[in-house]
């Protein structure tokens, strides 16, 4: 079968490779129908996080279940699932503390974890998903095709965006400051206004994603970035704002968020903040309160399927560019260059 | 009259100084019965903080208003007042959201500000208090002399404690770890329990100090630290706490707390990360929540102020070691040297 293989920092490609099989009790085949990619690849792509073997990418995919290790008890054959990026066993102490993002028998679909474990990632045609029962959300029935952008988005960017609004204490009535224009950024103004904000202010230079941010539910838009950002923020928002979001990862978008939160404020933070080192008396200084980190994706997925199911809540339009599995360089290209908010992989065009 | 006044790192004195008096319509003159020596004190005598020219200290006291401005309406002559360790004018886009910590007009007793301002402090017979109205706590009628060290505590440390355990996430039948056994550590296990934790860990090697914290409601006593003590706290409590309070300040006790909490868990920061610079992955990685900062005493004394005077709350033991203000060196010196928790002066010994 096809997968996408990145090989060395700068080196991805198509490759045929063997197809996966159950392997375990508690295992499920999944054959693809759509994968994203996500800005993580790209800093697989980049040397920016480890690769010490080449590895099959891809932790966002929407699929079939094919076949069943005889241990699943909760799926079917031909049920149509929702994979998080990462898996979990539903029983260690931090699941049952409702936290599987940090399971302790889970792993990281196509990506290093930090114990050098890693998983064959879902942008390919088939893909093996361990403790499928605790892992895979499944779908009643099958979703009309024009629904299956936004089911994969709950994958990860979705999700991500809305633990970013509940972390930043978005509420009823709320004014919010999105740091991010990217595919987390976008989801994360869809999140707030879901979530019943009256203002919502995106930082983006971008003609297309500041129009994308509108049509979301963004009320204002600051095309000013850094300390000149932030000061224009205070002036609009009488001091700064009490929910800020940061949905970019750098040291600059986080000292961005810091600057447009008002003293006392919440940041939710999501954005992968690799290398980012900072002093905290930059948060304290101004009694703000940081929480987030990786999304939490396969306890909050299930809260967010019904509005999508419903057409009430449709992230799907963050992907912006779709491509065949074969061109799946072109994708992670265009996306590195910014030729678009995010690509949508399909390995198969039918349900 | 006296004040202690330190003149360069290294170097506390008690000079004789001019006597303050009222200088704008909004001020208060306080008769200092009772002040405290804080943490950060130290920091300033030991050339951590700032400290452009010689400067009059203390961010801690209490007393009786003296006289009073023409435009004062709140206070009279004779109150017995408590000092938050900033002023507050009330009415600034930040005090009208409740925090009076970040007023824009507000200035801090006996510390510089960054931006080089700095009020004479209350380590003296008299200080002179601006924004007296909107600073200044009256507490109802005289306070007996036995509650002066529980009311001085609620000028900082228990706020301080208080504001932490809030941040922390405490509630009814929560388990807390504590890092930090000084003032603040003492203070946050009374706030735990006063909040109704049911466990509350606390790290310390003192004898003294974990005697204290057992008496305060500390269930626990974890004597290791760093890595290794994180270690015993997640044997501990399969994992690790919920609810984390930081009330240190250094990168080993951040690192510390972070280690203690389970993945999703609240750290309540308090203690003043001087040069502490933090890969926010650490944070990241394990989906912390981190909120605190320095305390916002002026808001969050009066919910406290009812329990001190009816003695439900009583911090006050925290204070171990008593000057005069003419001893206030020596109180700095067995402070620095971990030989009290806390030493109060007593410029006046009566009311």
């Amino acid at each position: 079968m096809l997968a996408v293989v990145i090989r060395a920092p700068g080196d991805v490609r198509v490759e045929e490779v063997p197809e996966p099989r159950v392997e375990e009790p508690t295992d499920a085949l999944v054959r693809v129908v759509a994968a994203g990619v996500c800005g993580s690849d790209l800093s697989v792509l980049r040397g920016l996080t480890p690769l010490p073997r080449p590895v099959r990418s891809g932790h966002e995919f929407v699929g079939v279940v094919e076949d069943l290790g005889a241990g699943v008890t909760a799926l079917r054959r031909g049920d149509f699932v929702l994979a998080p990026f990462s898996t979990s066993d539903g029983t260690c102490p931090h699941c049952r503390r409702g936290m599987p993002i940090a399971c302790e028998n889970g792993m990281l679909f196509g990506e290093f974890g930090s114990d050098g474990s890693v998983l064959d990632g879902g942008q390919a045609e088939f893909v093996r998903v361990p403790l499928a029962d605790t892992t895979l959300l499944a779908v009643p029935g099958a979703p009309p095709p024009d629904l299956l952008p936004s089911l994969l988005a709950l994958t990860d960017v979705m999700s991500t965006g809305h633990e970013a609004a509940v972390h930043a204490g978005v509420g009823p009535g709320a004014t919010v400051v999105v740091v991010g224009d990217g595919a987390v950024g976008q989801c994360a103004v869809l999140a707030c206004r879901r979530l019943g904000a009256e203002r919502i202010v995106v930082m983006s230079r971008s003609p297309v994603r500041r129009r994308l941010a509108r049509a979301h539910g963004a009320t204002d838009v600051v095309a000013a970035r850094g300390e000149e950002g932030a000061a224009e923020v205070a002036d609009l928002l009488d001091g700064g704002s009490g929910h800020v979001i940061e949905a970019v990862g750098t040291l600059e978008s986080v000292r961005q968020a810091i600057g447009c939160a008002h003293p006392g404020g919440r940041i939710g933070y999501v954005g992968l903040p690799w290398g980012v080192t900072l002093p905290l008396w930059e948060l304290f200084g101004k009694n703000l309160t940081l929480g987030g980190g990786g999304a939490n994706v396969r306890a909050t997925m299930p809260g967010l399927l019904g509005d999508v199911l419903d057409g009430a809540l449709r992230p799907g339009d963050v992907f912006d560019a779709a491509f065949s599995l074969a061109d799946a360089p072109k994708a992670f290209e265009a996306m590195d260059a910014r030729r678009c908010v995010k690509p949508i992989l399909r390995p198969a065009l039918d349900l």
